[in-house]
């Protein structure tokens, strides 16, 4: 049978283990998917990897786009990270009929409409499963496995790295600059760490989610964020007294009227749920569909093979069924109704709060006054002993608050004379359909 | 388009939800599979829910033959369990030329391979995703999300009374019995339990698992089996003392020269562990895959709708892309080399161990001795205190030793004068690659 002939573009970390891959898995891949799978070009702007991963310089070329214009090749792999270029990438290969495979989930937050109604015009594909979630197949699952299912919510810890930090914080009891140093020598986290730590990459992956199971692709700048910059390693000690653990979650969740709201951001996760449980630079999704109820999806959510185990099979599912051409396009064009991304300050959660407060009777009594004027209602307080001095921590519980209502309280709350500023306030997800 | 014509055959738990979600996510499958699904007939043997489900009379037949032989139907969904019968419809649909969709593992288990060479030799498809863990879509992610890998090894969670009675044990401090008493109350049991405690139910599972993992169908009766029956609390709290958890596992590893281990019992995981999480009535299946590494897949288990939304997908699989007809025929005859099934006395398994011996000098060299005559090594040894008595309990966790000799080393410590049998033993599984 004739090869699917690829062309990989960019030979990092990830196009270095998709090379390594393909050669390993060649036999298995061929006899899985029908016909062989394999790299005719490839490129980079320096040929400094070459000779490590064994590619003949025959196939190298420091240009991608006589790769992308090359009639021989079926497959654009883009693999080099970044926005413009990259997004250039996929358009010369679309525009020049090829399918399109790629993990780059910056490249999709921001240009993924524009991408996939290219690509339905084109009828080709723009495969993605690397980008979500690394080697987990989410995107499959989700479009595919519960097919028959309206997503509810998803709630997914989806970068690594900010996770093996707080894991870290708690488990050894440091606080974050310590935890993160510790990342970055491991090879956990980036020399650069920001697009991790502030939660820019979850967001990106969010946005793809979203588009995935509501049809809608929501502008990244509209997407609240927070990273876990100034999480305290107090603060998962007294979580963990309400019975919670502390994520960096992105929560996607459809309403009634057309709403979706979508945010990434620390969260306290009550403890006996599953996801609480996921320590470690691994990701962990879980779906509520309105069929099946609640699935979650777990594993290494980067890293070169992992990420190379979703583009194969990315690649593989082109190989056998390139056939169906409708099919991408009717997921992006289901009709969901007018979505819209709901508001933040419209948002209810409940939170957790820890103030520093004068050590004297009444102070519960002025910050309760504030909730109650604000319609907040508190679920627990809790005054830690043996801290002794005129200031004192005072943690508190909310139910669901509307989030501007909690932020007008909070800082009504951080005005008193009897508080001292700044409040730490968390969200607390006790997750459910 | 044209439509997808289903004959359903059985309209109990099972068959009602497919009826019901079908009807009610019409219109969602028929956008996302690019044509409607739509059941044409239905059989059950009394027409006692009909009217409940709301199906017109006219749809329905006593007769399921007269289904599978309707050439104005596509595809019969299997759903009356047994296995027996249930082969006679799979082999009638085949033979007339329609794809089939069952949620029956027992009859995979037993009759798979011979139903599948049915299948590719009538180049039909027989889907069972809803046959393994429900609503989880593990089967396609096994099969394509995991494509690129070669399974090293699968550690499940398949059967969700198991889990539930196991769960409640430990966490309201009762015994197996009541355990059971409650899930039957609360319908995580049937009435009649053994299929599910004695581990039949994951057996047959496991069996499916493999076949698909390595291209070779375990006779079921070679699987070894043990159930949750034998289970005291006790062990599960001297479980977590050594930082253990108990859970039924299905556990299949493959090995370099082709033989693959597949078996079911109760087993100690480690607690830091995610499997350790599961609680309640749910599954969850860990793959251990050659590049991506470890993923785990968390849900329903069972229940009409996720066995439902399961069912669903499969259906909406053969609307869009009954075109790739070998597809199935390439992973049943993969070659995996000359796989067999490795003897349970040749496993390789760490051992929990519970005695109750003589309170007095000596016993544990006399037990220990034994241990080293069999070559088995001691990792941790408790003597719970506060027994008092002549006879007390004494646990031993035992480093990894052949099957056969430690149930050698058990043997002659029952036949110590100062050991009163029986002892209690629990596997220990270590998980990782
Ligand atoms: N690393 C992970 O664990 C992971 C996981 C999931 C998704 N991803 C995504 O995968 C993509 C690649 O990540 P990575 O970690 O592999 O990055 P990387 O290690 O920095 O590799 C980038 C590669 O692209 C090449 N490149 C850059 N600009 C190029 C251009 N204009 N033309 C041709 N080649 C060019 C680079 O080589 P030269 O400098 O020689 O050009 C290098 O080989 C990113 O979108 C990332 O978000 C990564
Ligand atoms: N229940 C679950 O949660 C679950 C989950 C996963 C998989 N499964 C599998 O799904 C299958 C069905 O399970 P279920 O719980 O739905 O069983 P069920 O509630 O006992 O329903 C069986 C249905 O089949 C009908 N039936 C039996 N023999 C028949 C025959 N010869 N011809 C036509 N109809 C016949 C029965 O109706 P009459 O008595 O009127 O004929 C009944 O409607 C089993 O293979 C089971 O292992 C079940």
């Amino acid at each position: 049978m004739t090869p699917l002939r690829i062309g990989l573009v960019g030979l990092g970390n990830v196009g270095g283990a998709v090379w390594r891959q393909l050669r390993t898995q060649a036999r298995l891949l061929e006899r899985r998917s029908g016909r062989p799978i394999v790299i005719r070009r490839v490129s980079s702007r320096s040929p400094r990897r070459l000779e490590e991963l064994g590619i003949s310089k025959e196939l190298w070329s420091p240009e991608w786009s006589s790769l992308t214009s090359d009639p021989q090749l079926d497959v654009i792999v883009e693999v080099i990270g970044g926005i413009e270029e990259a997004k250039k990438i996929v358009e010369s290969a679309l525009h020049n009929g090829k399918h399109v495979v790629t993990a780059n989930k910056a490249l999709l937050a921001t240009h993924g409409q524009a991408l996939f109604e290219l690509a339905s015009r084109q009828r080709r594909h723009v495969l993605f499963e690397a980008s979500v979630a690394g080697g987990i197949p989410l995107i499959k699952a989700l479009r595919e496995g519960l097919v028959a299912n309206r997503i509810l919510s998803i709630h997914g810890i989806l970068n690594g790295t900010c996770n093996y930090v707080l894991s870290r914080m708690k488990e050894r009891a440091v606080e974050y600059h310590e935890a993160l140093t510790e990342a970055k020598r491991l090879g956990f986290a980036e020399a650069d760490e920001r697009l991790d730590v502030e939660g820019h990459d979850a967001a990106h992956k969010a946005v793809i989610l979203t588009a995935l199971a509501y049809g809608f692709w929501p502008s990244l700048e509209n997407v609240y964020r927070e990273g876990i910059e100034a999480i305290q390693l107090e603060d998962l000690c007294y979580a963990e007294r309400f019975g919670y653990e502390l994520k960096l979650l992105a929560i996607i969740k459809g309403h009634p009227d057309g709403q979706v709201e979508v945010r990434v951001h620390p969260t306290l996760l009550p403890k006996r749920h599953i996801l609480a449980s996921v320590n470690g630079p691994y990701n962990a999704i879980c779906v509520q569909g309105d069929v099946v109820g609640e699935t979650l999806f777990y594993g290494p959510g980067a890293g070169g093979n992992p990420t190379a185990s979703a583009i194969l099979s990315d690649l593989a599912e082109l190989a056998r069924a390139s056939s169906d051409e409708a099919y991408w396009e009717r997921i992006w064009r289901e009709d969901h109704g007018s979505v819209r991304l709901k508001p933040m300050e419209d948002i209810l959660s409940r939170y957790y709060l820890r103030l520093t407060v004068e050590d004297r009777p009444g102070v519960l009594a002025q910050i309760a006054s504030v909730f109650a004027h604000h319609h907040i209602g508190i679920s627990a307080v809790i005054q830690p002993e043996g801290h002794g001095g005129a200031r004192v921590p005072l943690l508190v519980l909310l139910h669901d608050a509307q989030e501007r209502a909690f932020r007008s309280a909070k800082k009504v709350i951080e005005g008193l004379p009897v508080v001292e500023p700044p409040a730490i306030s968390i969200r607390v997800e006790d997750i459910s359909g």
